[in-house]
């Protein structure tokens, strides 16, 4: 059941006037449900409910919080079809891609649980005492991890589900012991809503402190701002555009106290393909980058905007073939009529400068939200001249570059921003010119893909999900696997602590 | 033999004509070299060599990165009464902590170097391949942690040799992979010149590439400014004030590519005295906290500046004690005369606060730049209805805080800013009322110490040198101990990787 209403800790709340509703965009209208966007007031409650409830929750032990997190899983999947529902009419997205980012999210919320049922992850270590060492006696110093504070996460409006409500931010922050306010995503506020109703049904019946979650909506920046400036924040998350990610990133530097901001923002993702690929099989890499390019209606992060060819007898025709597999694809809704507006806007300013032609797109009518693939090509000297053709077009586009040799293909490397990832298709007799390419790719992004696709991105404890800004707002972390907990968590060191006051994990 | 001069790379360099001395404060005059100040021509040149020495010097094994590292030492040992001599010159400080802290320096880069020597510090993590997953096949995904680029490296003023030109920032940073540019303290450029010949002697020895150190001399902002606003530099390691860390802080912030900045800063490291501590041993908790208040002149950000108390029947005898043996410690000599005037500026705004009481303080002649120790007491009602008196007092001093309960002491630890360290006396008989102080203590702390003084802190793995703002602007990461090589790196996955391509230390 939808209220519309914010979630301050366990209580529903609704003080203010301001509403707003969600989108169907394959309908092209409004859903019903008008949502009350939080008041001030609100925002300070749920943070300094976040506040108190801190006290308690980074002592509850790992065990409990596991069977917090459990108990999230369960009860979104107890949401079942209200939620599968509620999730397509706000996305536009098809019912399965709703169940498999529901699976994606259960499985988060799980692999955090299973992770956090022993305390390795906590990075402990031990130097015991030497009281006999000259000139001056050891000290016993034990270190272990704990949690920040209140973390604030942003949905993203991209991933209704596994980025977003209980998400893996929600999940790595909640794991490490931190409450969490999730600043929900306009976009999918009956999703949203529905993902926090089952967040507060699993804390209570866990037994977790008010307030170690709360849902706040707002469709401006007044709410978000409020938020991320609020002194007993600790933390924010968030998964968006550049100018968002870096908006919160300045008004958190900006604090008396700065706190530290995790954005996985903008990226283009370059895919480098190797001649020796085009001559051997063309065909099979048009169809596998046609499926990659489209995929969700290109509204991955991970999608790959750019990619980058060596100029040589079977470019052109690679590039038409892409540029067809692509077009051949059936158009999909979008998220939203920003959106589509976005991917047009952008898309037009790549197309409209200067050397770029536009191979091949989607002509004629499609529905009001649906999104026109298209394909770009430019030389590498256009590229090299113009930074415009950097810019993200979020959605089913590409933009070929042909370089006219491999130097200038490395040129192109490293004019590039921070990426999360870099792609390289190779053939065997590639791979003794890849190495300057490779050390090229390695100084730009968080991950490199050899001879697959950079979208689909695998929660595991070795993926990497960031890079050089703009791909994140600091490279040292990732936000998808279980090592994310650790944007969450700092250091702590007990010295000379008398043993029976030790935390148990450092006990051993 | 001193030059004066920048070292840009391998290459002596003084293009400009700005100079300055450094002063020997126990003679109260200057020391006779003349310093140049580094061009904006110099400071781009000596990132532009340390960007290219990245492309090479991030691909040097661990094994040729721990000879460089341990060459260092050697070097810095081979320069051996020239070094200590200078040292005294520059510091006031005495020739036997000029040796220890030689040793310590020493030491920091050796351990760096057994670190590196294998490869266990990336953080390495393999998941392998499941291909016949359902519904999609998994990749083989590998992880591991590679250097961020060129950091610059801003020496201490407190410790001329372990936290400045070979300290432990630019010892972490070049075991990473990162090359190093220091920014040389004004205070002691003599110092830094020697151990900055040191390291160039050492690269040249192990066949580093030119560019992986350099040291720049400057007086004032301009060089610091431009150092941190370069493109090419990719992170910063800072220790010394509140004000100088958070402007650099700032300036990265408002990069167009914002880059990490590890500021370790302000500390008054809050010791809590349970009262069966004072009940029984009062006297010897006197003694040896006027030892550790009066070390190294109270020039360490670990010093004891505010020492919590509850007031009851023998805490009045302990205050004077304490106060009657710090002043009975001879007074020693300050690193500068603007350390002095800091140290007497800051005290006297702490003293001048309502309900302030000198307890004792040394009078009468003592030497030009000698500190007259200094011990203040105050009831809790005021301490908190005034956060002047949280300013840390950079010398032997110490404000005693005498709360009317356990309440009021608590209320005294939330009040404070973040801090490096918070110690507790206790003895056996205070354990049970203990859990609330350590928590509050906690929140606010990196390191808590156990019956001990906060002064002296371990280079071992175990160690948290940092802690909530203003004590560090990161407090997930720590400053001292191998743990701090974390700073300067990212991870990194390899997706589906060719296995002979794969870094070695991926291969398993």
């Amino acid at each position: 059941m939808i209220t519309g209403k914010n979630y301050i800790g366990n209580q529903l709340s609704a003080k203010g006037t301001t509403t707003h509703k969600t989108i169907n965009p394959q309908l092209n209208e409004e859903n019903p449900t008008p949502f009350f966007q939080a008041t001030l007031e609100e925002v300070d409650q749920a943070v300094e409910l976040a506040d108190k409830a801190f006290k308690t929750y980074r002592k509850v032990s790992g065990a409990k919080r596991a069977a917090f997190l459990n108990a999230i899983a369960d009860e979104i999947l107890a949401l079942d079809n209200e939620l599968i529902r509620m999730y397509v009419s706000e996305s536009g997205l098809p019912e399965g891609r709703a169940m498999g980012e529901r699976g994606r999210t259960v499985g988060q919320l799980r692999a955090f649980a299973d992770l956090i049922s022993s305390e390795d992850w906590r990075n402990r270590t031990i130097d015991e005492a030497i009281p006999n060492r000259e000139p001056l006696p050891k000290s016993d110093i034990r270190k272990t991890s704990i949690p920040l504070g209140p973390v604030v996460v942003f949905a993203a409006s991209n991933f209704p589900l596994a980025f977003s409500t209980a998400g893996g931010d929600t999940a790595s922050a909640l794991a490490s012991g931190c409450p969490v306010i999730v600043k929900s995503h306009a976009m999918h506020s009956g999703t949203g809503e529905l993902v926090a109703s089952a967040i507060i049904k699993a804390a209570e019946k866990t037994g977790m402190p008010n307030g170690v979650f709360s849902n706040i909506t707002g469709s401006g920046r007044v709410v978000g701002t409020a938020l991320v400036k609020h002194p007993k924040v600790k933390a924010v998350g968030f998964t968006g555009s550049i100018a968002g990610g870096r908006a919160l990133y300045n008004l958190a530097a900006q604090r008396e106290e700065p706190i530290p901001v995790f954005a996985e923002m903008g990226s283009i993702n370059p895919v480098v393909i190797m001649p020796n690929v085009l001559a051997k099989k063309a065909e099979e890499t048009a169809s596998t980058y046609a499926g990659s390019i489209t995929l969700g209606t290109g509204q991955f992060c991970t999608n790959p905007g750019l990619i980058l060819t060596i100029d040589g007898e079977n470019t052109t025709t690679f590039i038409s073939d892409l540029a067809q597999k692509t077009i051949d694809i059936a158009p999909q809704c979008m998220l939203h009529p920003n959106i589509k507006e976005g991917y047009e806007s952008n898309g037009e300013i790549v197309a409209s400068q200067k050397g770029v032609e536009v191979v091949k797109q989607i002509e004629g009518e499609i529905g009001e939200n649906y999104a026109a693939s298209k394909i770009c090509a430019v030389s590498g000297e256009d590229f090299l001249a113009n930074p415009k053709m950097h810019t993200e077009v979020f959605g089913p586009f590409s933009l070929v570059v042909k370089a006219k040799d491999q130097q200038e293909l490395i040129q192109v490397i490293d004019s590039l921003e921070g990426q999360l990832t870099g792609t390289v298709l190779a053939e065997k007799e590639d791979f003794e010119d890849l190495h300057n390419v490779v050390d090229s790719l390695q100084a730009k992004v968080g991950r490199i893909i050899f001879n697959g696709v950079p979208t689909g991105v695998e929660v595991c404890e070795s993926m990497t999900h960031g890079g050089p800004y703009p791909a994140s707002t600091d490279s040292r972390f990732t936000a998808v696997g279980v090592g994310s907990i650790k944007r969450w968590v700092r250091p702590f060191s007990y010295q000379d602590w008398p043993f029976e006051l030790l935390p148990e994990e450092l006990k051993s």
